[in-house]
Formats: C-alpha cells, structure tokens, sequence
C-alpha cells in the first residue's frame, strides 16, 4: 500500500484524520479514506476538488464538501463544539478560500468559529469597527496576502495568541505570498505566530490545539 | 521623546513591558525604563549586554540579569505561576540563548517552564527518552537551528501545541536561519506554528498567552 | 579629477548639492566640496561622521553638523522655507537616524518639517491619538524596519502622497530590510511609493520636490 | 458580505471607488459594484478583462472600457480636469498595458495625461529629442521592464518627482520584473519613488494626489 | 547530428546508457536510441512519458516501462544482482515518482532494492517500526519533500551512506524544493549527501555506484 | 505610433534592425517591421512562433525562417561575410534553440559561424576531441544550462574571448537558469563575459561586433 | 548539563565521537570531551582553533592539532587503516582548509588518504595529467568554491562515487558559496553528491562510510 | 606544494600570469611567484595588499604596485602596446577601485588605456559631454554599482563591444551588487556582456584579448 494509516490519535481526541489531497490521485485519496473507515474515525479531505468530493459520495459515506474550503468531511462521530471562540479574519476577498481551509478546520474539530472578512489596515475604523468581536475571541486565526500586515494591528487589539496565515494572492513583489510572510514573521506585536503560505489547515489545527485546551 | 509608552496592558494582566534592547543605545533603554517604572510596571529588557544591567542597576532598581538569556528584569510585582507547563527545548548546545531567551520569558510572564538541551533528530533515542516530559507539557517552545528539524518530530509525540524556533546557527547553506525557518514552516506535524529566527521572546511569551487561559 | 561637478541645478533652484560621504575618502570629500564651493552653492554631505565635519570646518566653512542625521551642512544661501509641512513619522526608536536624514534633508531644502517617533502598528491607540498632525501634513514620509507595516496604516488616514522608507532594522527574517521593503511595495494602501532602504535622503528629497510644488 | 464598502474618501474627494478584479470573480465583482453604486460614486475596476466589462454593463449602468488597459469605468459625477500634466512614459512596446494602467487611472482621477512610448535608454537620442514635453509636466510615471533604466536618466532631466514603475516583461534575469524593481529603488537620480512590479494603478494614483495638491 | 554518443563506460560496466528526455521531442530520443542501440548496449530513458516508450517500441526493440518512475528501458544484457540492499524510502505519497526513478534506476543497474513509502517523521513510530529493514540496508536513498527532515532521522538509525534526494513536493514556503533542499543540505546527521531537487535517477545511480563497490 | 524606429544604425553598418517579438502582438510586430522597411533596412524578428513569419511574408516580402532559432529575416542588402569564424557551442540537445538564436543572429550579421553540440564537460574527452575547432574559431559563444560549466573548460582550451551564455534547461536547483548563470559569471577561466538567461541574440550579436573589429 | 552525550556508536564502530566547536566556548568543548573520555572513545574537535586545542591538552590528554584543517583529535583507539584509496581534491589553494577537514577526518576514521591541490578546470591538462591517481581511488571527495565546475569533470573521468563540496571561497556573485553549490547540485556528471558549502567534515564522514563497506 | 603553476600561456603570449592574492597567505602568494619567476614570465597579483606588495620586493624583484587597484607587477618582458585603445569608464568616485583593476590589467597586457570617471546617468549631459572619447574607443569596459545603468546608455553611443561590471557600492537594495549585475544582464542594448561583481581583473583582461585581436 502506498500509505500508511495512523488513528491512534484521532481514536483518542474524536479528532479527524486528515488526507491531504494535492498531489494525490484521486484513486489514492479514495484508497487512503477506506482505509481510514475501516477504524470509524472522522475523516476530513483538504485541497479537494469536486472529482474527490463525488468519488467519496461513491463509496457509500454520507460527505459534507465545503466548495469554498475546498474540504469534504465524512463525520461519523460528531466532536462536542466549544464555547469559547476562535475568530478566523481575512484582509482581502480574494483571501476568503484559505480562510474558509481555516474555519472549516477548526469547525470540524468541534470549535465555535466566528469569520470576518475584508479587513484590510488600510481602513483602519473597518477593523476598529470590529474591535468587540475580536477581543471577544479566545484564539485569532488572521489570513492576508500583499503586504500581511493585518496580524500585526490585530494583535495590538487584543491579548490573546494570533496564527497568522500569509496568502500567495498578490502580484509583482509578492512573490507568491513571501512579501506577507516576512511581514508575518517580523511582527512587531507581541503573540503572533506564523503558518506557511496558504495553510489554512496548519492555522485552523493549531487555533483548536489552543482553544480546546 | 523617541518613544511612547503604552502600559495599559501591563497594568492590565500584570504582564512586564518589554524594552528590546538591540539598536538602542544604553541611555535610550534607561530612558524609557525610567518613564515605564513611573507607571510601577515591570519591566524586562531583551537583548541586554552588561552595559546595559549595569546602567539599570545605577538607577537605584533591583535588577535581576539572565546572561545566558541576555535579558534584564525588574519585578516590582512578582505574577503568580501556573501549574501547567511550556517545555522549552533546543536541538544544540548553542541554540541555547534563543531558548533561555523564550525560557526567561515565560518565566517573568509567571509561568512554570522545563528546559531540555541538546537533543537533535539524529539521535533519536535521546529524544524519545524523553517523551515523558514532552507530553507532559501544556505547551511546547523548540529551538532548532541548522536543519531545523527538531519541532516535526516533536510536535509528532504531543498533541498539545509546538512554537518553533528557527535560530542562525549554522553555516553554508544555512543562510542565517533560513533554512531552519523553512523547514519549520513546511512542517507536516499538525499544531506547530512559527516564529522569526531567534525570536526566543515571541516564542516564550505566544506560549505564555497560550499556557495561561 | 575623480568626480565631475553638476551644479546648474543648485543654482537655478537653490537646491543644495550632495556629496554622498559614504565610501568616499575624507579628502575625496572635501575635494568635491571645495570645487563645488566656487560655485557658491550650497551643500549638504550626507552619510558623513564627524570626520568628514571636522575636515569641512577645516577649509574655513561655517558647517553645520546634524549627528543624528549623518549629515553636514555649508549654507551659504538659505533657502526660504515654505507653509506646507512635510510629516517625517517613524516606527521605532531605531528608526531615528534614518528619518532624521530625511527630516533635516527636506529642512535644508526649505521645507517645514514635522517629527513623530515610536508609533508602531503594534499599538495602533498612540498612532491614532496622533491623527490631527498626520491629516495637516501635505507630504508625509514614513520610516519603519522590521514589518515595515506603518505606511499602509498611515496612508489609510490621510489623502496626501506618502513616501515609504523600509530600514534595515531589525534580525533574522527581515533581511536587512528586505521583508520592509516588500511589505511597502505590496502595501493595499493608495498613495504609497517606495524608496531604498534606510534612503532617508531620497525620501526628504523627493517629499521637497512635492511639497514644494 | 465578502466586502464591506468605504466610500467617504471618494464622496469627500470625488475620486473614484477602485475594485482590484484580479483574483475575485465576475460576480464578486458585480456585487461590490452594486453596493458601491447605491452610493452614488465612480467606480473603477482594474485588471478588469471584458467578462467585467460586460458585467457590468449588464447591471444597466453606462460603462467605459479602456481595453489595453484592462479598467472598466462607471463615471457618474465628471471630475474636473487639471491644467497641469502628468507625463506616462514607457520603455518599450510591451510596456504599453502597465503605462496605459496608470494613464487612465490619473485620467480617470481628474488629470490631464500625456504619453510618451518606446523610449529606452539604449537610443538616448530619442528620449532626449523628447525633452521639451519631459521638462512640462509635473509629475512623471516612467514604467519600464528588463534593465529598468528609464527612471535614473528621466529624472536626469527634470526637477520634478518621477513615479518608477518596474515591470514583469523580460525573460531570464530579469525575475519576473524583480530586476527592474532593484534598479530603480538603486536609482541614482534625486527625485525618484518606486511602486510595486506592474502596478500602473498605484503610479497613476499617487501621480494624481501629487499632481491636483 | 545533435548528440554525440559515449559508450565506454557502458560497455565496460554492464551499466546503462541513460537518455534524459525531458526538454527533446520524441525524435530526438528516438534518434539518440538507435545510435546507442548499434553498439548493443542497454539503454534508460528517463523524465519518459508514453509517447517516448511507444516511439521506443516502434523501432522493433522489446521495451519495459515503469510508468510511476517515468523510465522506459532496453535492456539487452541483464546485469547480474547484487545480494546487498538499497533501500528507497519516501516521506509522502507524493514522493512516490522520484522515489521510483532512483528505485528502477537502481534496479536497471543491478542492484537488488527494498522500497518503503509514507513514512514522515510527524509519525516517528511509523519510522522506528521499520528500523529493521533500514538497518539492513546497505545503502539508502531518503526521498522527502515539505520539509525534508526525514533524512535526518534516517540517518541516525544507520551507520550506512543516505542519500537525501529534495521533491518539489509542498506549497507556499516550500519554494519547489527549495526548503527540502536546505534542511537536507544542513542535516545534523552525519553520513547523509545530497542530490538535485526531484533527482531520483542521480540518487539510484550513486547508490548503485556505492553498492557495487 | 507604439514604436519609435532608429535605422541610424542600421544603414551606417549594414546590420539588420532586430525586432524582439516576445510579448508582442503579431500586429505590433508586422506594424514596426512596415515602418523599418519604408527605410530599406534588414529586420530580422526574433522569439518569432510561425505566425509572425507568416504574417511577415503576406507583407509581399521574402523572409527567411530558421525555426530552430525562432527567426524571421528579410535580408534586403546581403552582408559580406568574414573570414574568421564564431564558434558556437552548446552543452545539450535541449540547448540547441539558444545556440541557434546566437549562430543564425550571428550568420544574419555577416559572420562565417561554426556549430557544436552535445559537447557537456562530464564526457571531456569529446570535448578535447574537437579541441582543433576550438583553437581556430576566433570568438567563441558557448551555451549551457544546468551547471553551465562548459565556457570555464572550453575558455581553458583557447586564448580567445569566450561569450557564454546560460538556459534555462535544468530543473530543481537549476531555478531556470540562475544556477547555470552564476557558474559562468564566477568562472575561473580568463576571458569570459556573460549575457542573460537564453539570449542567444545578445550573444551572437556581441560575438559579431568582435569578430569583425 | 548542556549535552548529552551518545556514545554507542563510536564503541561499535571505533569511530571517533566528534565536537563540532564552532559556536561553543571552549569551556563548552571541554566539558563535553571530558564526558565523552570516561567512556574511553576517540574524539575529534572539529572547527577547532589553538584555543580549543590548548584547552584540550591542559585536561592531562595527548592531542594531535591539525592546523590547516582546524582538528584537534584524542586518539585513544587507533583505527586499522583501509587499503583502498580516499582521493580529496580542491581546485584552488583557498580551498585547502576545507579540504583538509575532509581529509583529516578520513584519516582519523581510518582511512588511506591522497591529497591534490590546485586543480582547477580552466587549464583542464593539469587535470588530466592526474588521471591515474584520480582513478585509483575509490571514493573522491572533490572541494571547489567560485564556479564550482571540478566535480563535473572529475566525475566524467572515474567511475566511483563523487563527494563534491562547495566552498565560501569567491567573491561577488558566488554570494558565500551558493554559485558552487547551485553548480554542484545540477551536475550533469553521473554519481556526483553533495554536501552543504565548508562541510568538509561532513564529506569525510561520508566517503569514509562508503570506502569502509 | 599548493599550487601548480601553468605558464605555456604567458610564455607564447607574453602576457602575465596572474596570481588572486585574496584569500591567500602572503607566505602563499610569494611562493607562487617564486615558482613563476623561474620560467621568466611577467606576474600581475591582483588584490594584493602592501604586504602583498612588500613580500614581492623582498624576494628581489622589481615591483610596480598600483595602490588604487591594487595590483603588484613583475614586468621582465615588456609587452608591445597596442594603437587602439580600451576605455575604462566610471559611474562614480567610489567605483574606482573596480575601474583600475581592470585598467591596470589592460595596460599590463600591452593595451593603450583611457579613462572616465563619474560620469553617471542621472547626469546624461555629462555623459553625452564625452561622446567622442567615447566613440573613439575599441573596446569599453563600463563599471558602475547601485543601479548599474551605464553601461546600458553608453553602449547605445558606441557600436563596439562593452564590458560590464557590476561594483558592490551600494547599500540596501544593492544586494552588494546585485542589482547593478542585474540590470547589466538584463540591458536593452546591443553588445553588452558582463562579468562578475567587482571583477575588474576579469573585464580588464577580456578587453585586452578583444583589443588585440
Ligand atoms: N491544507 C493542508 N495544508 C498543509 N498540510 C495539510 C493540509 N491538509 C492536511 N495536511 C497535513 O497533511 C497530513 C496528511 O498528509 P498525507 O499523509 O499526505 O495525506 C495531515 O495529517 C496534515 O498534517
Ligand atoms: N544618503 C543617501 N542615500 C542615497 N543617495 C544619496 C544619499 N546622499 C546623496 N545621495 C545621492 O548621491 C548623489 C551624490 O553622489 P556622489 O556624486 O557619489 O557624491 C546625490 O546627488 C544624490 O543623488
Ligand atoms: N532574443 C533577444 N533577447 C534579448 N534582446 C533582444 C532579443 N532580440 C532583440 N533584442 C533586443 O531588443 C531590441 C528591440 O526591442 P523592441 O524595440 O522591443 O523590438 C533590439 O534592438 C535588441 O536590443
Ligand atoms: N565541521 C563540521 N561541519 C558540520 N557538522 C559537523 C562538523 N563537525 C561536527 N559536525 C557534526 O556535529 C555533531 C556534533 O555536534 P555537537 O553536538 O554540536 O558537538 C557531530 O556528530 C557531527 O554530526
Ligand atoms: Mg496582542
Ligand atoms: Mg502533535
Ligand atoms: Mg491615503
Ligand atoms: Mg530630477
Ligand atoms: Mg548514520
Ligand atoms: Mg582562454
Ligand atoms: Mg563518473
Ligand atoms: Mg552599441
């Protein structure tokens, strides 16, 4: 087989195991999910497309398939959710496909999730504007692309830790979303931490690590 | 006067100000120390030589240094710690400033903290041996430099959340820590988050805001 | 001769001439200015240490030296100063030197020049509490190292030009000031453009040209 | 909604609402573009191809497209024109789309515009040939791919503030337009600001707020 | 003609004549073939896709193709096996193609190979459960993307030559390969070296090299 | 007009006008090449696909089509060849299109040209088998991708000057080109310039301005 | 204590344990040989400088000082030495040091060792001229800074596996030994692996594992 | 010994054999001179400092050290200067060290030299000003740092091959030098080649073989 399953975890957390979709086949993604079913743990598909999604359906499960997200979900346990919340905020429209990776993540995880988008700090009393809601969150998830500043004003409104998520949308000196993490990386505010470009995932993993402590 | 200070939040949570020491001469740290404690907040330094310990001291506070952590604290209102732990780890002998960094930190934040030094992925059994302190902590700070990939195979025997430190050491190809940094940003272990190369103090004090809610 | 002099323009606009110190010799300096000198223009050496003053004062100058700044001055025609006010605003304490050149480049070329230090995104409270001085400014010039995050903040509250100078303050991934550089660049804010970074002097500059219109 | 709307900048100003298409799609687009219209504003949207265009005129409003450079424009309240020019000049043909970019958005913005193509440093004669309507603008945009030279020797002959706009054209060293990038943010020519690789917009934006000050 | 041809070395050793054929057409594969063909040597083409293997056929040769590894062979005289080992270990699911390239390379050339897939080192058990057969191996071929760490860890379980061979598997910050490339090259571990980016045939051809010494 | 045309040269030298038709229109190219011919000067288009050359013929003119060096030539006034030759070489069969943009850029200026091929320095005794035509070419241009170590071994053989020319054939660490790049611009040997990734042209061009001197 | 010390391996092997001294103090240092002498193994200081070595001989052992290849060994188990031939080769006297690290490294690890220096590929019959040494040995170790080109050559002329190692040795565009590296990596030459730049140790370790089976 | 000394080249040609002082003990330089002095040819050590130049003399040779350039030169047999001359142009006074290295090395090897200093773009008129030293030139080796621009304008007022070289002045962006490399590599002009950052030996040495052809 060409991959090997491990659900130790997920057995004990009621977290899902995750199969990472990009570069895969299709048939390898089917594969690698019976595998999984075979334990009866939750299962979630990131970086999937409609053709994953549909051939999912086609081995009898019940799929949930969040478009935006690109995640397709196969629940069979549902996971308590939270009170406490995690804020997932985007700069840009263009941002809100890895924010949705962010949110869809950490709902599926059994986290209360609120979303807020197109935020960018160059209007700034847009932000200020939303000032209760985010210092109302226990964990920030904060996705931005071009020049990656939002996590930095974020953070300075609230005390609890930030993920910063850098995007690759952007164009010229951007350089595929580098521009964003190097401003993420060399924030000035205090409880930021960084995920690689585009992981929505990675952030929304993490951001239930710390609100379901 | 060059800088504005801001000690809501310190007031706030008990938390110190922080005055980060590189690039500033000794008299524009004392000078912002002096307007800090009229506000009798604590205060930590980063990045501290002796010049400036000494000089904090002639001002008539009661300074306590960390050399290995290059950082100077006054406490004028000891935090109360917690009973959770951040496990502070490095891969090698000298990634140890940037891990007393993130260790003293957390420690002036009102944190109890583990150290573990010197335990690198090619030796595996060594840091298998001690697996029982690594899940035993809340939450984890690695320390890695050169290849960085320490935090990958750590975040793999927790599931609590990992802050990776990339540090420049190292050589060659190494490029200051950017290779540390990538790795730790492509990590494929769920729950690590990512900090700037040799920011022991983000790292120790995101893992503070995380230990302490 | 080493370097051939252009001075039709400082005559015609009683714009000063520069003399680039860096990398020169001290007598390579001197000689520059002395030919410049029987021209009875003005001049500005930037990028000078107190050597470079002292062997100008030698010639039998009245030189005006701005430590801070790196720069000295021979003004032999002073040039009227205007209304409209050019905003140098900086990040961070260690950003000084850098608006300094472009503060006092823009004051030698007559222009009245407002400063604001330490108002950092970070904390977004102090830079708001500063918002009547940035909306007088005409032209405004913003420094920051590290995240390089404060001109799209800035310029998202004024309806001036805003000139960006990213410094190479800063550790590990900010390169120099390479990750300022980028974010300012890919900076969702109009009105932003972009000099080289620590270019204090072309920042001044290029504000005068504008302010001056 | 995936996009609050700001528009008190362009009621204030009479500037225009701009939507960056790139990257959203066409009903994003549209939808930002209704909401913005009930307030009665001129509304730009750039990297617009002519799905956009059609869009947009399929919501009823009378739509102009400026095709070479990729903006629709929904005028409703005329800016008046400035007396004063802004001169767009490009390298070389391939240019052309990047400098149209910023010649209809100053346009757009109320400026008079001229053009000037296919001047590369490489035939000095023929920019210089061009240097009366150089010297008669007030603010210039210099776009320019490959070497990126256009911007230094421009500047050379005028007093005024140049705009440097790098572009992606090129092939090899070039790196996407970062080549160009580095030489002008290297120029050593007094007077000149850099936006980001192929960003006409934001040339032709700041030129605006200079040219109408 | 396009490519002179050397078959010393492959007459010599029994080794293949290796045609890399990404970047030729068909034609010029093929061409390249039938001049190596006249000599009676065996013959690899890399970086094949079918057109390559049917072209091959089609010239009356008896031709083996391994689809995953991209490899098209004639193979005239076998080479007698090895009784020693290398073992090809991939990380992902996705490194499978280049670990099969250096896998068939190794076996083309007579070696005897063991192959291990889907073995990150977020799953350390997964890795130490198989210590058996990486420590029975005579030489081994390490093949990772993302963040390349796994290597390292190999290597420490052995006290045989790894051979890290960099995919360009990942996203964002993996830069294609580059990250992998990086952690590779700075590897704490002492026996590894390192290939090209995606370079499975150089990685199969060395190990072959060392295991026929 | 899009294009501003400069045939000073041209008649002065006999030496054709080149349109570089990358990023061009078809219609832009065939627009340039009708105002040079009004002149009666030699064009010769390149990066030219097929439907430049035939839209280049329906202007009624004889032109002439080197395919491999993407090429388009109207030669109205034959220039005399010389007797000495430009050796060009190339490391690869995938380097051959850059080899003939130099050779055929080379021919069209009046050069007599030889042409090598396949000629990589890890088989160096084909290499020293041609080192006859190597010592009695009086330019050489010598083009290699991957590591591009030809021109510091080929420069070794000959006291003549050697133009190299990197491509971007390679793949991984070759990052199109960069790697082969920066071989040749750190070589060893003496008498070697460089020019830009795949730029044949410039290659043949300067080699001709030295061979006919 | 600061480092834990694994010394299975070197009982089963003889293999010395190393110290990689560069960035510890020598109190460091010491401590950690101290550790690893109550176990009776041999061990090599590498990147050691007089302080180092000194220090070791003050604790009452016999220590051997390899100056050009900054080692300081304790030989308290001397290792057989093989028959067969580990040949170390540099291009440039710069590179010595480097290559006296691999060497000396070899030696110690009980290897046969031939040395050749100043071989660079630009005069290619100094090469040649060597050819007899070159293959008798059974593993090349084979050190270049600058272009990085003799790998690929000395490859083509052997049939045993190459180490190559890049070194800092160059200026300007070698950007610290990045150009040997990027050219060492993308050798075109069979059975070529590399190191990271100055790792010297490193490709000792490795060709002495190799030359050991 | 470190270093084999090939000097079939210097004695056909009567020009010098060069020694690279950098990175080399004065100890090691002497000793290869030693060596090259008794086969009678001329010695050029470039990058040689005092002690560079002291050591020679003391071996009792005649040495002409040229302080601006920093070469030492053993002249036993003067070579035959050439008519046609070499022009080493300049973009500014801090460029010059470059400049002389490589017009020292042209007039080592027999070449009539010229010189212009300071003579950057963004003063086209002083360029323009020395169009007939200019055009009067066989051969330009054209040295500038910053934004390299130059040699992109001179070659347009020549129709003779340039040789650029890219300087390390600068500061920022720069990259020590790579973005003037950059835009020399990505010139516009026609006959334009480059050598390494600072190479001024490299460029003084290709203008000789080209001059003397
Ligand atoms: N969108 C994503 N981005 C990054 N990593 C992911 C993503 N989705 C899943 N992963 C990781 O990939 C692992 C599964 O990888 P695989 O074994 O290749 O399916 C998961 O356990 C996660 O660690
Ligand atoms: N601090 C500075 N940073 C960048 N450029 C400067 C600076 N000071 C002066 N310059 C430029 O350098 C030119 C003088 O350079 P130079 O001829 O080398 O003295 C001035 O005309 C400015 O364009
Ligand atoms: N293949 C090529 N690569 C690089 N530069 C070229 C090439 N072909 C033409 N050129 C240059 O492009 C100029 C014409 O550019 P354009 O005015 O855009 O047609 C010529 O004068 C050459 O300097
Ligand atoms: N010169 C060297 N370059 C790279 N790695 C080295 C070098 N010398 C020793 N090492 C490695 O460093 C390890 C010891 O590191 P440490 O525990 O920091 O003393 C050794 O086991 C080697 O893997
Ligand atoms: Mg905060
Ligand atoms: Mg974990
Ligand atoms: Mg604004
Ligand atoms: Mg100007
Ligand atoms: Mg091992
Ligand atoms: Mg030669
Ligand atoms: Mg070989
Ligand atoms: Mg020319």
């Amino acid at each position: 087989g060409y991959a090997m399953v491990d659900h130790h975890r997920s057995l004990r957390s009621g977290y899902p195991e995750t199969i990472f979709s990009q570069g895969k086949t299709v048939e390898q993604v089917v594969g690698i999910a019976r595998r999984l079913l075979e334990k009866n743990v939750n299962i979630m598909a990131t970086r999937a497309d409609r053709n994953v999604y549909e051939a999912l359906q086609a081995i009898g499960e019940s799929v949930e398939y969040h478009a935006a997200a690109r995640i397709a979900v196969i629940n069979r346990q549902p996971v308590p959710p939270t009170r406490t919340t995690i804020l997932v905020m985007c700069a840009g429209t263009s941002d809100i496909p890895v924010a949705e990776e962010a949110a869809v993540t950490a709902e599926v995880m059994g986290n209360r999730v609120e979303r807020l988008a197109d935020v960018g700090v160059a209007g700034i009393h847009r932000l200020l504007a939303k000032r209760k809601i985010i210092q109302s969150a226990s964990v920030l998830v904060v996705v931005a692309g071009m020049d990656g500043a939002l996590p930095s004003v974020t953070a300075g409104l609230t005390d609890k830790p930030v993920i910063a998520v850098p995007t690759s949308i952007g164009y010229g000196a951007s350089f595929g979303g580098l521009a964003a993490l190097l401003t993420m990386l060399n924030s000035c505010a205090n409880g930021v931490t960084v995920v690689n470009i585009d992981n929505g995932y990675g952030a929304g993993y993490a951001a239930s690590l710390i609100n379901r402590m």
